[in-house]
């Protein structure tokens, strides 16, 4: 068995870490002020993959109440990443991995940085609508596939390796589907294809997934953001097939109405992910001499937009 | 005495008509549902330059009450144009001339078509600060300067014509600095440097002009899209001087925080000048072979905006 530590135990973190205790792993999720809440009622899943109650759980209130475990499973926002990273490094054992779920480019390295040397990244992308409907409580609505690649130092090819094949075999006896990836940097633009043109049209036009795909000009707009990112992807060793275009649009036409992540921060009055989803790609078109005026345009209004949240907060 | 149609009689149409009426020429506002109001309690202007109240006004509901006039002087949105050319033709003397107030490019063009060959466009432009407060009262705030320049036949240069002399020194004679343009085209695309990036910004970011020009993020978007105009202009003939770009930024600096015309619109829920302001010139740009990619992201975004606001309507 293996002892996972949860950190930003939100709908992902409480959904994932969920289904790993009941598979018999040692998880401990730092709950903050939720944490005895949680544990005097247990952690209630409701899933259509079956339904959980955990009423034995380690529920923390803080870092230090964690033990030293092999698996950090971290998916607090990229925004919040200075903070979280050295904690990090006190609560993993020796050649421990830490599990990265964020959007965007270059967390990981950032990550990397600041733990010791035997430790390693894993970057990992959850497709998965969920909600944290109560303190105690995530609701899981649909999907659930997690996707996993080692970060190897200036994201090289890391390959399949065997901490990916031991951490793919513990997701799957879990029940939660899996996809390892050989080339963690594809398989961050490949996501990005999609968040970049979504996340911020969402939050500039203040609209959801469907209004922008029913109206011709914003269709076309996200279709040229599409396209610059699949030529800074490309610029960056990394060749996205120009279907996933057309393959996204029909999967998002399919989707209901939907706010992204960063609509969603925008509407609590959240700081938005910016520099993860849209600053850090723009920073390596500008490296490899790629054009993208129109992702950069938008990244600008949203600079705006995220100065004026940080100034009403 | 030059007889004068006043159309679409706001704050700038009130306030030119009235300073040529109180030099004595006779003008004949359409006032539509505040015509009888406004004959009733007169007109009154407030001003830097000296406060008007004429209590002898030609103010009219209709159309069909204004007789023939040699000047028409039209303030009506751009938006409004397809209404409008056919029932101008209606008021206009043989040989009359049609001041056309209006931003963008291209309306000289379709409302010359509207009209009879003898009848001559001059477009115009208002550097003017005014607002009606009240059934029939205008406050003129600041500066007031109007430019007219002649249109010819696909915006050919016309030159200084007899017409724009007797039309500036009628100006003149009335109070109105006048500036007269050889070359309207070239005047058109001066005013799109400033109204481009302003009005299109201030709308999709719910923002003043203050608040663009102090970010460091829009403000290099508004050089970015002024950039832009520049080159679309110069593929459409017409030279901008760089220089303009950091004069008219020092201008906006020094103004109090604004909201461009577009943006009162919005607030008010109307349509957006759009075509005018933006997909003129962006068509333009594509005749001539002209880039303007963040133009037309904006544009995009302007455009699902206008629809929003359509369907609310």
């Amino acid at each position: 068995m293996t002892a996972f530590a949860i950190i930003g135990a939100g709908a992902i973190g409480g959904y994932y870490g969920s289904r790993l205790a009941a598979a018999g792993h040692d998880v401990y999720f730092l709950f903050r002020s939720d944490a005895e809440y949680v544990r005097e009622h247990g952690l209630v899943v409701k899933s259509p993959d079956g339904d959980l109650h955990l009423t034995e759980i380690n529920s923390h209130e803080d870092w230090h109440e964690i033990p030293p475990v092999d698996v950090v499973f971290d998916s607090v926002k990229a925004t919040a990443n200075d903070d979280v990273a050295g904690r990090v490094a006190a609560i993993l054992k020796p050649g421990g991995t830490v599990l990265l779920i964020q959007n965007g480019v270059n967390a990981e390295g950032a990550f990397a940085a600041a733990l010791p040397d035997d430790a390693t990244v894993v970057g990992a992308t959850a497709f998965i609508s969920a909600e944290r409907t109560d303190r105690n409580v995530v609701e899981h609505f649909a999907n659930g596939q997690i996707t996993i690649g080692e970060y190897a130092p200036d994201y090289g090819v890391a390959g399949i390796t065997a901490r990916l094949e031991q951490l793919s075999q513990e997701f799957i006896a879990a029940g939660i589907p899996v996809q390892v990836e050989a080339d963690l940097l594809a398989a961050r633009w490949g996501k990005l294809l999609w968040n970049i043109p979504f996340n911020a049209l969402c939050v500039v036009l203040q609209a959801t997934t469907t209004e922008l795909i029913s109206n011709s000009e914003t269709l076309a707009l996200v279709k040229t953001m599409m396209n610059e990112t699949i030529g800074i992807a490309a610029a960056d060793g990394k060749v996205i097939p120009v279907e996933f275009v057309e393959m996204l649009l029909e999967g998002t036409r399919q989707m209901d109405p939907y706010s992204p992540s960063m609509k969603v921060d925008f509407d609590a009055g959240r700081q938005l992910e910016l520099e993860a989803l849209l600053g850090a790609p723009l920073r390596r078109a500008e490296t490899n001499g790629a054009a993208a005026p129109t992702i950069s345009a938008v990244y600008r209004q949203l600079r705006f937009i995220d100065e004026r949240i940080a100034n009403s907060n």
